[in-house]
């Protein structure tokens, strides 16, 4: 996996790269498979799949796993599949009001994981923690596995300082957040790749890779958390948006709704993430009495069914339709992945009360999407940070080749 | 040009087909330039560069068109173009109450154009009135000239029959539009390649090609016609959407409006179409005594500025806003490219108030998108159509690249 650097051969190692990761998004997809299959489905040689399969095996990614006969003549084929253990990624979570730090293995299961339920403070300080939290996450592997770290990803909210009055925060300053590069600052740190992205689409990278994406090339995905996140699946890569922040659906506007714990917006609009979004529902539970202190007094009084919890849904769904239907109008996907940062029934609860919302109000000559279940719930967060260096080490984006003119010439050097 | 069949040499003709295009997008962004530039421009090697040269003037797509010294030594560079009489394009626009066949080149000049106004007939019957009028088009080239035919492109609204009370149209009957593979049955008779796309991606892919393109890689692009068109330009390709629809604005949900002149919606919102649409205008217009029979007409209620129309462009801003914000949320694209099917004035009155109304609502932390005027006015539905087979044939669009691997072995056929 080493990237040939400079003039000549640059190019031959991107496409190298990309044909490996085409072959490894086969396996991730649809499990063991012979040689064979894994030609007749990328496309390629048997030759080249000889050869990208010698080296994938080199760098552990992939393993032999038994033989099996194929037809009717010959040897039993030998199987392949991924190696859970070929690599690791490590996922930095950073939110208002909570720093999460996490390692995940290449099978997509979390090895080891550190919370702080705290208000986020100075970038300098976040940076002391989270390197003192790698450390520790690490110890979950082998001297000779964290060779095998693809890096780390930082996912958080596209700005931090905005929105304290909308989500109901005192006005803690994260101006400094705004200033400065923490993704840049842990690289140098820590001497590893970082990757960044905004929440959602971190969450939307988790799907694409360890989840739904198995199964769905492109869908929108919704994330009910603090504050309602969002990206967008298209052709099997996340659309980044120019400025990185794409699917940016919290901030999408919405008319006022119609609970009496909302704050009136300054004009005629509101912006959806006052409306749909875990802080709006904690707002009105405790506008009606009840006592939110964390997520799990949030997920009691949804499993108790606290009439707020209903009424929020409620305004939720009606805030939440008109937007997701000019986002689907846009991208023309036919799939929303919904998921939530909470349980106790929520995730089931809005999934059908927006599935049949979206179904009445659909425009005349448009389709109904189909609302399928996120795969992580409240660890969507953290397997998306730590998602963020296998999807961008490992999956075969359209990127690696574009915009620049591949040389044939050039590409002998890589065989 | 030729596309190689079957097994071995299908890849290296992709590889050799996508940096062919590059040198051509180049071209067509920056204009003339000497095989150096063109080598640094493309990131490919002279002697890459030397072959595609030979083999784009061998198609007669590039011309020499002089001489530069560049530097302080050595001969004079020889300078390389587009040949505007290079490749040609057939473009059929169907409206619900017109048709439109013209000739486009590939400098992206109308060499001949046929337009009838009248309701959308039968597929049987316009088919054959659009065979007659490409028949008439082409007598603007030479048989020679014919021989570079890149093929046809038909746009048409998503589906002809929805939205015709919306439309204020009669019920003239569409259905059997919903049933026919137009584009299908245009090949069949002609024997020539068709591309078919809505109009609002037809005209944001002319944008591309030929327009605006060449400035801008990523864009949202706004069309006001009789109903509102959409595209969206993502990294310098046309977001197609699962079912070839994405850019859909004009079904976006919408409060309704304040002229007496609406319908009212059945629900609590109205469609996007109802207010944002040049029909809207019409039906303002009628009901506040004047006559519209024609875009004559419309242009000259602008010109005159008659009180209805500056009571529809606020309702239309009103109504636009939102979706905008939203579009751009969900894409994060700066710029905003706008145009119309009537001008007298109307694009620019549009797109100052749009742009104040933008800026006045965007969202704190936002940006403010850039308003931009589009290239073709009423042309752009005929270049739009056109621009299908150009854009299909000789943009460097990732999609060639993507999804298969790219066999190195076979590569080298391709030298």
């Amino acid at each position: 996996m080493a990237i040939a650097q400079g003039g000549r051969g640059r190019n031959s190692a991107r496409l190298r790269r990309y044909n490996e990761r085409l072959l490894l998004q086969v396996l991730r997809r649809s499990g063991e498979a012979s040689k064979a299959e894994l030609a007749r489905r990328t496309h390629l040689t048997s030759t080249a799949i000889g050869s990208i399969i010698q080296s994938l095996e080199e760098s552990e990614l992939i393993v032999y796993t038994g033989r099996r006969t194929e037809g009717q003549r010959g040897q039993p084929a030998t199987l392949i599949d991924l190696n859970p253990k070929g690599a690791f990624g490590i996922g930095v979570r950073l939110d208002r009001d909570s720093i999460e730090t996490a390692l995940l293995d290449f099978g997509g299961n979390i090895l080891a994981r550190r919370v702080h339920d705290r208000t986020l403070p100075s970038p300098d300080e976040a940076l002391a923690l989270v390197q003192a939290d790698i450390e520790a996450v690490l110890e979950a592997i082998t001297p000779e596995e964290r060779e095998r770290l693809a890096g780390i990803g930082v996912a958080q909210p596209f700005n931090l300082g905005a929105w304290l009055k909308q989500l109901n925060l005192s006005q803690p300053d994260f101006r400094a957040w705004d200033e400065v590069d923490f993704a840049f600052e842990l690289g140098e740190a820590t001497g590893l790749p970082v990757f960044s992205e905004n929440d959602g689409n971190a969450a939307a990278i988790a799907e694409l890779f360890y989840g739904c994406g198995r199964e769905y090339d492109d869908f929108l995905y919704v994330f009910m958390g603090p504050v309602i996140g969002c990206g967008v699946a298209l052709n099997g890569d996340c659309l980044r948006g120019v400025t990185g922040n794409a699917g940016d659906i919290a901030v999408m506007p919405v008319p006022p709704g119609n609970l009496p714990s909302a704050q009136k917006p300054a004009g005629k609009w509101d912006l959806l993430l006052s409306r749909a979004s875990l802080n709006a529902l904690a707002r009105h539970l405790r506008h009606s009495g009840a006592i939110v202190a964390s997520h799990a007094d949030l997920e009691r009084h949804i499993r108790a069914h606290h009439p707020a919890v209903e009424e929020w849904v409620e305004d939720c769904i009606d805030a939440l339709v008109p937007p997701l239907h000019s986002a689907l109008c846009i991208l023309d996907v036919p799939v929303i992945v919904l998921d939530a940062d909470v349980d106790g029934g929520l995730i089931d609860l809005l999934q059908r009360r927006l599935a049949a919302a979206l179904a009445e109000s659909v425009a005349e000559g448009r389709s109904v999407p189909e609302l399928v279940r996120g795969s992580f719930g409240s660890d969507a967060g953290a397997v998306g940070a730590a998602s963020l260096p296998m999807f961008f080490s490992f999956s075969p984006r359209a990127e690696i080749l574009r915009n620049r003119g591949i040389s044939m010439e050039e590409v002998r050097d890589a065989d």
